[in-house]
């Protein structure tokens, strides 16, 4: 647990939150906090250049994770959000050095099962998230009467990347794969990958208004808030300072990036080596 | 050019060739190698630990490829096939030591230059193939004056390795990308990408039959048969024999790797280092 002093240390308008990913997804999760948390400054450090991380080995996960932590201890961050379901699952630490460490799992489990009445919750990710069970072990070790209904949706990523968003097609092939969930009457639904907030509506769409979502990107912002006391009050003229920093740039990532974050405007989007 | 002498040193039967991919997308070419020569064996390495190449870099991908190649020179192959398109356009010699390399992209090149008539030709492929320009470099060097019009589709990999083969929702996916193509009235397009053969059918139905299809597979086929002089008559007792080499390997891997050789039978899926 943080000290609740954490913030009487610093004006909160120097808070410095340090975000990463694999690779664009977790800007869903930045998004999020700039939104929230609209008075910090943020770093977002995407390892473009070598993902997905979800087909690596839990050694390799854990070394690139280990790395970037460092790199963004060295920014002088206070805080870093593990916005990569893969990285997650293997840095299990609360706090790097003296920094407090979030991960994208945990906040989703806690929401689903606060959420949840019947107790049947589904969870979607990538096929190396779903094969990982850990989402699938977190809710039933904190609930072992809830049933989780598990579902790798493979298509989900390229669909958000083509920028197919309210698209019938995208419709059809997010009922295709919730249908089997949907017959087994879950109540709530958990986006397991950063990508997929960009699916919202498709996916609300399909599963009515029985269903309740679970955005990892909120969920965190809860945990941030609650835990750093980020409760200060949001004024007009409150603008947070974005920082992407990928280790491998295209054209197409900044533009695909600016548009994950609009409305929100980017500082600098540059080149970075860990 | 291969010596016309190279199959007088040794007997048809013992004819070994090494194929490689990133990943197992090179199946399909495989395929195509051991239904011709199905007096052959054949060494499949797939490289499922460090895929994707496409989002890596020139000189990464070349010492992957080397190393891979060195692998299977020390397997005694007498040919290496490159099933892949971003080792193919990083790997221009023709050569390894004494062994004869084929590449992905020329015959897909050569082919698509002999059936085309109105010069009109289509290219499908990965978004890393379309951005690195090879297929639309090497056609517009062999022939000045032909259009091409590429098209990156990102779907058709997850399509095919969820299975959604002759599947509605494919055929629109298919559709969506390649209506701007056939509204340029294309007369031949190239699958470039090894994994698109999956998706054949329904890439045929949306294309109808005035759209010739080249399949790099086939065309492999055919230069292989050409500069190594395979023209021997195919007997009904002759079975390829086929060994898989997997730098990592799932049983969700094994399974897929076992549907796309269908109906061949495959000796032994393995997990290998390099």
């Amino acid at each position: 647990m943080m000290p609740k002093t954490f913030l009487e240390k610093k004006s909160a308008h120097s808070i410095h939150i340090g975000v990463f990913d694999s690779g664009i997804g977790g800007l869903t999760v930045l998004k999020s906090l700039a939104q929230n948390f609209p008075f910090a400054k943020f770093t977002y450090l995407g390892d473009t250049a070598r993902l997905p991380y979800g087909s690596k080995s839990p050694e390799t996960i854990r070394k690139y994770s280990e790395q970037i932590m460092n790199f963004l201890k060295a920014q002088n961050v206070d805080a870093i959000v593990i916005a990569c379901n893969s990285a997650s699952s293997q840095v299990s630490e609360k706090k790097w050095g003296e920094i407090p460490v979030f991960n994208v799992i945990d906040p989703g489990v806690r929401q689903a099962l606060q959420t949840s009445v019947n107790l049947r919750i589904g969870v979607l990710g990538t096929r190396a998230t779903i094969n990982s069970q850990s989402y699938q072990n977190r809710l039933q070790q904190s609930q072992n009467n809830c049933t989780v209904i598990a579902q790798a949706c493979p298509l989900f990523v390229p669909l958000a990347e083509e920028g197919w968003i309210d698209d019938p097609l995208t419709n059809l092939v997010v009922h295709r794969y919730l249908a089997p969930l949907l017959l087994q009457q879950i109540d709530t639904l958990v986006l397991g990958c950063t990508h997929y907030p960009l699916l919202k509506n498709s996916i609300e769409k399909v599963c009515g208004k029985n269903v309740h979502l679970v955005d990892s990107g909120q969920a965190i912002a809860e945990d941030l808030r609650n835990t750093l006391s980020l409760n200060q009050k949001i004024t007009v003229d409150d603008k947070p300072e974005i920082h992407l920093l990928l280790t491998d740039l295209s054209e197409h990532l900044k533009n695909w990036a600016s548009e994950i974050m609009f409305p929100l405007s980017v500082d600098e989007i540059i080149a970075a080596d860990l």
